[in-house]
């Protein structure tokens, strides 16, 4: 049996102004690092050891996990970061606030984007600061996979090679694996590991920085899965993050 | 040509309090965190740019690496901790502040382990919360190859192999490296790239936070060696750490 544990980065500061972040590097906010340190207490508190962490490319993710292991007194774990954790990337909507969409681009156009598991936004242009080829981190990267925009089913096909690839066999090995990622790469490994529908993940809203614990068999399938800490205060968060429409 | 950047962790909590550190892993002070910003600060201002850091399995070396990266907006940069990039064992001294050490060994055995590049302190019994055999990030270790007590001779056979067998080769296939470690680990680096001698490494004195920028030819020879920052602040904190007589 396997234990996995999974974490959204806390607040940041583009999700306070609520603004589609995507690929964009920002930061977290006080109440994001707060965030943080809660989800590595509650692991500290239940006990949890590991062997090796997987984070994104992207600040706001490796700095929570950079939290939560120096709560639990465990900074010494290997940390991998690769771009296939990353967020969805939000295309030519990467920078605008909810109400600048809604007046460049109508209500009910915004709405089949947020509700929508496989149209993405509008490609972000190759001139624009967005794109990631103007980004040393991806210069690694073959240009024709680099993302303009993408679906939750284009995130999803994105993140799902590094979790085959990598962090499954990691796992397999005996390592206690934890990955600190965003709203959207967590959606990805959420609905491949419970085998959820297209419509079901699009309901799925995972809180900031509370851990979210899978028990696994031998075979990668869940026999359960929980977040720690108190009940109520996690449904209120996944509330939250319902109301507020977007994930980023 | 290639550039290589050795930074030494901030002030640390037993810093502070004059104590013998060595492996025991505590945290930066306030002063430390911002030894750290200010070293990031000035990479930053000078344009660097990595693509590999190496550090410890040590909390204060590692939390020095990722304020400094933050800083310089290059938090992506993937990090290896290494235990022979530790700080030098200190053995039975371990815990123990100058005067305590003092009243327990004697004023004139204390100089000599001050002073001398062989002889090392008395070793820590294996009953000892400080031996290194009871701590999980040494498990994977052989027992019989985990320091009890080193000198700086020993400290130096330790790190070695990782700069031969790891750190030179990603310097040489032209990856740019940073190394956030500790006041021995990085003397054992110094006096190898320097050709030191073992009486001159003892007056070699590195300053907390101060990034030492060496250029290396093809032959991975120093052309040139260098501090960040102001000339007159460096000579001030490098006679500190002199004066305060031992490094930990």
């Amino acid at each position: 049996m396997y234990k996995l544990v999974l974490i959204r980065h806390g607040e940041s500061q583009w999700n306070k102004e609520n603004r589609f972040t995507g690929w964009h590097d920002v930061n977290l906010t006080e109440t994001g690092i707060a965030q943080a340190k809660t989800g590595g207490q509650l692991m500290k508190e239940a006990g949890f050891e590991f062997d090796l962490a997987f984070t994104s490319v992207l600040t706001r993710a490796i700095k929570t996990l950079n939290i939560a292991l120096e709560e639990m007194g465990q900074s010494y774990v290997q940390v991998q970061r690769h771009w296939r954790l990353n967020e969805r990337h939000y295309g030519a909507l990467t920078g605008l606030d909810k109400a600048e969409t809604a007046a460049k681009h109508g209500d009910e156009q915004v709405k089949i984007w947020r509700r929508s598991f496989d149209t993405p936004p509008p490609a972000v242009d190759e001139n624009s600061e967005y794109f990631p080829g103007h980004d040393r981190r991806y210069a690694h990267i073959d240009e024709a996979i680099l993302p303009r925009a993408e679906s939750l089913k284009l995130t999803i096909d994105r993140v799902l090679p590094y979790w085959h690839d990598v962090i499954r066999p990691a796992i397999q090995s005996g390592q206690r694996v934890i990955i600190a990622a965003h709203g959207n790469s967590l959606r990805a490994l959420v609905k491949y590991l419970d085998g959820m529908s297209n419509e079901e993940v699009l309901e799925l809203n995972i809180p900031t920085g509370v851990p979210l614990v899978y028990e696994l068999d031998e075979n990668m399938h869940p026999i359960s899965k929980q977040y720690l800490g108190d009940a109520d205060a996690i449904k209120a968060m996944m509330d939250a993050v319902a109301n507020q429409g977007k994930a980023g």
